[in-house]
């Protein structure tokens, strides 16, 4: 059986691994962590779409069935830009269609600066509902701070609450979790919002789709004891150890080590 | 004239640039910031090792006449397995000169994971001082702090007396900056440390052993009007508009815009 092959910058997109698990438990996950050229969320559109379409092709060569670019940064800039035959879906579309169906009007859109900058969840919520009105807010150290394992700190709470104050003060009532490393400061980010705010994680919506698209396009695992035999199989650019760290704390358990391979 | 080549993965070696500045005012200098692939200080060995070398063979292409290898980790990691004729430094072993000199027994480095897991400078300290007791500390939110520009913030000062408190109470007497963008957080470091800690800054030393060096090979630029002439060069492998920002903060105002190269 075939695999859903699954790319980010790092380890982020391992949030949406750990969301497909959840909905798909009869699916292969093949993941490949361009570590080696990560982040992407500081670089040009011009670099990232070069490097996303290098991810592709690695995928493709491994014969999967389908590509989720699981880096908000890569959806929103090199998305419409790269060439492949295969089913892609990007983590933008998702989570702006969650957030326009349950927001009562202001959204608040949480990212990297290439992503706020480039005005994809804008974008992307407009051609829904028009008269939403939307704040984006670059959040750089949101990601460092996750890889350092600081998600639940005072200090990780206090940056949160200087990124998210403006937002809050300006009256959004749903914020966009939109980088796939976010999903991972829910908890303190929940803590800084308060209850009144809807929070969207544009993993958890992206593996919604997924799910659905694999289903109607006829490419989802049937096999009744797939869920025995499903693997998640990990590939990364750069060998430095942290990336299986990581992957431990967001997935568990690892069948088998990453492997390292050249892109 | 020829200009002295001098490369980080970022923007942290224009500290470099600005310590070469003051010590060097008659000389030209062109800057190769990797910021395509940056950061280096979370990559393996062999990646920073195929980047460094790439960066020295575009630097010797552009005819410079000595190249300083700006950068903590590609220091620590590439500076030996790299092939160039042109005389080249590093900024570990002036620091560890430095620090071995002006300590009275006990070293700390603060660094990046990759350079802190290399152990160049416990190893450079040996060399000099056996019997230097020395510590690592790797900091990885202090790049992206002062990339965020809070190099003086409440939360910044946090994170180093988390940082830096284990390494006061084991009663360290010298801190070495090991990464180029240290200086830029030295008197929030100074603020957590007191005045009784020597703080040593491998870009100011480095800066110190390139004079001196020039000057014996007989490289240094000597004629009375150089002053006038000498100019700094921006080159990035990436176009993302931070490296300009950042390059102003550093440096004051540029002579020309940073030129985009593919290398």
């Amino acid at each position: 059986m075939s695999s859903i092959g699954v790319f980010d910058s790092g380890v982020g997109g391992l949030t949406v691994v750990a969301a497909l698990r959840r909905r798909l438990p009869g699916e292969s996950i093949l993941y490949l962590g361009d570590t080696a050229r990560l982040p992407y969320g500081t670089k040009s559109a011009d670099t990232v779409v070069r490097y996303t379409q290098r991810n592709l092709a690695f995928l493709a060569s491994r014969g999967v069935k389908a590509i989720v670019v699981a880096c908000n940064t890569a959806s929103a800039l090199a998305l419409d830009r790269v060439e492949t035959s295969l089913p892609v879906w990007g983590v933008i579309e998702p989570g702006a269609q969650e957030a326009a169906r349950v927001s009562s009007g202001s959204v608040g859109i949480l990212a990297t600066e290439t992503t706020i900058r480039s005005g994809a969840y804008p974008r992307a919520l407009s051609r829904i509902r028009p008269e939403l009105e939307v704040q984006g807010k670059a959040c750089p150290l949101f990601v460092p701070l996750v890889e350092e394992g600081w998600e639940d700190d005072p200090v990780t709470f206090e940056i949160a609450r200087r990124y998210l104050d403006p937002l809050l003060e300006s009256g959004v009532d749903t914020m966009v979790l939109g980088c796939t490393h976010y999903p991972l400061l829910e908890p303190t980010i929940r803590r800084v919002t308060g209850s009144r705010i809807q929070l969207v994680s544009s993993a958890e919506e992206a593996a919604a789709h997924v799910a659905e698209d694999l289903a109607r396009l006829g490419l989802r695992e049937n096999s009744t004891d797939a869920a025995g035999e499903a693997r998640v199989d990990l590939c990364m650019t750069d060998s430095a150890s942290r990336f299986e760290s990581m992957a431990r704390r967001i997935l568990g358990e690892l069948e088998t080590p990453p492997e390292h391979v050249n892109v």
